[in-house]
């Protein structure tokens, strides 16, 4: 079902790609992206694990990773049972492919962006889309109806990411009763992402956040459930929180990103325990493979990973598995790297874990598979670029 | 000499471009690079004229567009004698199209990246890189030997920037003499680019940086006098500063980018007279288009660009030319405009000036030219994603 592997002919190193399959970690071409696919895998496998015991759907989120091939991986390894993505041309990516089960987690108001969205389901999938005023319905309506398809629609709920969705109950079964009604529309469940306390350090705030969510979207369920609009899916729930929505007995989908690559940003909240999520529950596996390439001052290095190998929204990324090394500046093309004890050499390759994944992948064009000290694979960012 | 117009045929608008020549600009889809073709012809003229009244070079600085196209009109109209860009991969976009003059304002250290930049003359082009280390020149040499060319060499000086690049006379000597010295190099110049004063508002603070700049090369343009290597080229200057480099009386390139495009940082900055250098120095010629996707709380607007359509390290951007609504918060696929009036209506189109125009414009395949309402011409982010 998915897209060939890409061809790789013709591509020059250090020009087109960073690297090609079977050469030493040694001699990849920086800054680019490099994946652990051990730790990868690892971390997969121990979210579709995870997800399966507490009897979940995991929608793996493909706007982090972007890529065919990861959500190949999410499925065959993580029982993942399709993508959510948040643009229109991302979820064609991921359609194009042949994946059977997409859900565009955000508005779409654009008519042209309408038009390509109410196609999709002539590639086989199950299209699915968010909805936060009733005067989306007749458009979507109509377009779906154009072409013959049929698209599934959540009621989007804000439940605190502060951005689209609506508040209350009556808003919430407005909208459905809208859906439910308009032909070539299929009212299919709610849309409740709480992402504004993905990122809070403390577990304890993160639960509070949740838990009032959780209560927010029960509230909707129920006033559903009152005019026979019961949601056959609840969606929402990432890797700062997927273990609160999962036994929240509310949800049932899960929609879950970063914990396959995990980043500096998220690396840092803490577990049940107190423990960093980065150290035990998830493993790096992403990171930004950069190399020194000016040490003219003792005590400063500089590396080739600046702006435009990643994204510092988040912060700056974190030099992995060294604490006598530190990345302290960021400019458009170079990283300034404290180095007080002067051991950095010219040409040195450092791993860095970036800041915030999702906008870091998004100004590469590959990911380059590295195993025991090898270059296994190269993937195509499939849908960068994809921002419609 | 120019390669030609990218082939447009086949590409769906919507999934691989945001707009095709011809159509309304009212149609374009979003979020996507426009550029207001007009501001941007007016900007690349009034830098033409001021180098040729001030006997400069000016050497346009291709790392913040990262286009061909550009370029060209800088060349045409601006009278820009060639190129800097910062990694080896990016000026072998500019060498394949037949650009005449490159400089690689950067260090080049990795075996791989040494062995492309000595082939780049064979393109016809004169290539210039940057060395601030003597380890670096004889590994320059064997390159050149090796393919039978010739690469010119700036020694950099660190005149403040606090990245790459030597500080004192001596070492500035040092490496002259040695890169005279090697066969297949030659020495050309300085490079003594003050990027960490470019972006401090006050005329007179950055004023008082770039005269200890122009102090410490004029000392070492004396020392390498004093040994008989008299640098051909002193180069650097950008838009923040480019006046003080053309009066130095010690410069004799400069290296403008941002000039072009401005952006929201740069034009918070003061001209002489105190007066912000987006208003009249410049004009705002990039913006990234985005349309309200939802409007779900009637004092908040979401729209469509996020943190994968720019880059925030420079701060937000600024809805241009409106002060009735502002953008204040970012993530991956949204950003949050206040609208406290409600004024803002679905699908409604905003022109962003990007916080930071380079790592901006790295982040999007193409850019859209518009004129007099219409899309005149598409053009595609030539190197991006060449960041080795």
């Amino acid at each position: 079902m998915m897209n060939a592997p890409a061809s790789l002919a013709g591509l020059e190193v250090g020009y087109d790609v960073p690297a090609l399959p079977g050469m030493a970690e040694a001699d990849i071409q920086t800054p680019c992206l490099i994946l652990d696919l051990d730790a990868l895998e690892r971390n997969i496998k121990k979210m579709g694990d995870y997800a399966r015991a507490h009897g979940m759907r995991h929608r793996a989120h493909g706007k982090m990773h972007k890529s065919v091939d990861v959500l190949k991986l999410q499925m065959e390894l993580g029982g993942a049972i399709g993508v959510c993505c948040q643009k229109v041309s991302e979820a064609e990516v991921f359609a194009r492919a042949g994946f059977k089960d997409i859900l565009v987690s955000n508005q779409v108001r654009d008519a042209a962006k309408i038009d390509r969205l109410a196609k999709l389901p002539a590639y086989g999938a199950r299209v699915i889309v968010c909805v936060d005023d009733p005067a989306n319905v007749a458009d979507l309506s109509a377009a779906a109806q154009k072409h013959g398809t049929v698209i599934e629609c959540f009621v989007e709920i804000d439940c605190g990411a502060g951005r689209c969705g609506v508040k209350t109950s009556p808003e919430v079964v407005e909208i459905a009763t809208a859906v439910d009604a308009a032909p070539g529309l299929k009212f299919t469940g709610i849309q409740a992402y709480q992402g504004a306390m993905q990122h809070i350090d403390g577990y304890e705030e993160r639960k509070a956040k949740l838990d009032a969510a959780i209560a927010q979207v029960k509230k909707a369920v129920e006033a559903l459930k009152a005019v026979g609009l019961e949601p056959e899916l609840v969606s929402g729930g990432g890797t700062g929180s997927y273990y609160f929505e999962s036994n929240s007995g509310v949800y049932n989908e899960l929609q879950c990103g970063s914990y396959a690559f995990m980043d500096a940003d998220y690396g840092r909240i803490r577990d049940e325990e107190g423990k960093r999520i980065d150290q035990g529950e998830w493993e790096n596996a992403l990171f930004i493979l950069t190399s020194v390439m000016s040490h003219a001052k003792p005590h400063l290095a500089v590396v080739d990973a600046g702006l435009k190998a990643q994204s510092v929204d988040s912060g700056l990324p974190v030099v992995y598995g060294r604490d006598d090394v530190k990345y302290i500046k960021c400019s458009d093309e170079h990283g300034v790297v404290e180095d007080p004890n002067g051991v950095l050499k010219i040409n040195e390759k450092l791993r860095l874990v970036p800041g915030h994944c999702d906008p870091t992948c998004n100004v590469h064009d590959w990911y380059v598979g590295v195993r025991n000290g090898k270059v296994e694979t190269l993937w195509p960012v499939s849908a960068r670029g994809k921002a419609y």
